[in-house]
Formats: structure tokens, sequence, C-alpha cells
């Protein structure tokens, strides 16, 4: 008889292949250490991934992520409620929240205009956006989707949309590089971006 | 109030940080993966690792890793139990197990002689081998520690601590990349590698 992986090993290691960015020299790693760390610890880990399933849901408001709804942001005192920044994606908030700079409220879209992929306007948190706009205390929309085609794209397609309702809408600076991403934007890149925002 | 990561996603974030090759964005991208799963796909997940370090524990005769004990090699009818084969590691047992080309028995030893580290012949398993030895049914110890520097001194070591016994160490060829680590040989590599042995 041949063996390579014993049963509850293999699957381990085919559970780690299904992430992100794992291959299977990666996941056969990442399941020997699993078995070599104290039990406690392996349960601390095997605890987080449920809790953060269990505990972690979207904003009712904003569409963030969040353990409480409304989220800590849209419930926050501190905040200007005038201002509504849109991004892509709950990554992107984070990103501007590390910036320090922006006290304003977001709208996550989940998502940008992709025709090819079948993304369309009813895909993204649309409906809900021109709802928050509609209640009347918001005096500008900062479009913060990423700076490349589809990021774009859909930030004009919004500024067209939103035109109606008078509100004033920007679009943060080319001061992140082209094509980049903007979860992955250093702080200080960000917080230029956010300085030089323009009207669209 | 500034916020970045809510608390179940930064402690699931602080979780994927531990382990190895995990640099921050890595443990970030994953703590999201996690969170876009199916509930399924995510309980799934933390169950493997519970399972993972509830059910594999290491073989009482040759120390590597096992769902049951001892271990399904060690209890195998068609394997050779005239030849063992001293490995540093569990992973070398997997790896050597994909060459198809080995039947004898193994002998993990979890580690390798380095002084500089504090791990001298007693952190080793080698009573546990000096005592399988003894029981008189194994004619050939192949030595397969890493072809490195501590590998080398360890098989060197272990030849002459079995010496007395009567019994023929072999060392596997250096058909292995010198410096190189035996768990990521391909399968050609080191079934040469076996065949070329040589006599301790
Ligand atoms: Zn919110
Ligand atoms: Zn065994």
């Amino acid at each position: 008889m041949q063996v390579s992986y014993i049963a509850p090993l293999a699957k381990l290691i085919e559970q780690f292949r299904r992430l992100p960015g794992i291959g299977p020299k990666s996941a056969a790693r990442l399941a020997y250490h699993v078995l070599e760390m104290d039990k406690d610890e392996a349960q601390a880990l095997a605890q987080a991934i449920l809790d953060a399933k269990e505990k972690v849901g979207y904003c009712s408001v904003c569409f963030n992520l969040t353990d409480c709804d409304p989220c800590r942001v849209c419930q926050a005192e501190g905040r200007d409620r005038t201002v509504i920044c849109v991004v892509e994606d709950p990554r992107d908030v984070a990103a501007m929240e590390r910036t320090r700079e922006y006290r304003g409220l977001y709208h996550v879209l989940h998502g940008v205009l992709s025709p090819l992929d079948g993304i369309g306007p009813d895909q993204l948190r649309l409906a809900e956006l021109l709802e928050r706009l509609r209640q009347g205390d918001v005096r500008e929309v900062i479009m913060a989707t990423n700076p490349n085609v589809e990021g774009e794209a859909t930030a004009m397609y919004i500024a067209r949309l939103l035109k109606p309702l008078g509100v004033k809408v920007t679009r943060i600076a080319h001061g992140l590089p082209v094509g980049g991403d903007l979860e992955y934007a250093d702080e200080v890149t960000l917080s230029k971006a956010l300085e030089n925002r323009r009207e669209l």
C-alpha cells in the first residue's frame, strides 16, 4: 500500500487550496503548520473563521461590512453626514479609514459596472444610494471607485445618474497610480487623492 | 470615530497572519475571502482545521503523522519490514511515498542535530529507532535526511550510532540538489536518489 497524505490532512490541504493565492505547496505548508500548532491555537483559528462568518454582515445603510447594524461609521456622532464616499468594496472603506483624513460616510457598491461580466446598474447598490440622497442631508458624493477603466466608467455613470438630484459629485484625484488598486494604495497617496478630488 | 477593521475581521486577519508565509496583505485578502464564502464553505474550512488537530497524531512506532496507531504504513502487509528509511519530518515521508518506489518502513526523527538550536541526539527519536533495530528484523537503514550540512551530519552521526548493531546503513544519493529540501524534490529526482543510495 502506498500512502501520501492521511485523510484529515488531505482534506485540510484541499480546503487551504481553495483560498485565493494559495498554491499546492503553500496549502501543504499551511496544513502541516496547523498540525504543529497547539490545540488552543488551532481552535482559535477555526473559531475566528466561524465568528467572522457568524458575526459579520452588511450595514443596511451603507453596505459596508459590520458586526452591528447600522455600522459604527453610520452610527458615529462625529462623522460628517453631508458627504458620502462611494467605493467598490468594503476593503476600500478600510483603506480610506486608514488615511485618517476622511470624516464623512460611505456607500459600498459591491462591484463596478462591467457589461462583459453581466454587471449592470441593477447589480450595484445604486437604488439604495439614490434613496439615501433623497433624504436630503447629503451635499457631496465623492466617487472613490478604482482608477481603472471600469472604475472611471462607473464614476461617470453615477455622476450622470445623480445630476438631477442637484448634489455635488466629485472624483478622487489621480494621485493613485492609474490602473492601480485603491485597496493597496499607501495612506499618503490616498490622502492626496482625496484632497485633490475634483467635481465630475 | 475612525474605524478600519471591525473586531471579528481584525481577529481573523490576525489569525491568518500567524500562519507561515502569510504577510499582512495576504492575511487581509484571505479574511475578506472568508467573509465572501458561503457559510457551508467557511464551516468546512474551520472543521477541517479542527479535524486535522483532533484526528491526527504520531504513530507510536515510526512517529509519522497518522489517524490510526500504528500508522497505515507500519500496519501494511505489503511493505518490506527489513528496511527503514529515516527522515527528518512527516513531510518527507509524504515526498518519499509520492515516488511510488519505496516499499519499506519509515522512522521520523522530527528534526536534525543542530547544536546551535539546542537540538542534540536526545531531542530526536533515536532511542526509539535503536529499539526498533534491536527487535532484529531490520537489515538496512536508509538515511534520507536533507542533503544539507545538518542533514549530512545527522546521517553520519546515526550511521556511527548504528554500526555496533551490525545493520547496513545507506545514504540516499546526491541526486537531490545540494542545499535543497527533500520535501520539494520532484518524484524522478527523489526516485533516482533512492536508487543510487550508498552505504555509509
Ligand atoms: Zn453603515
Ligand atoms: Zn508508523
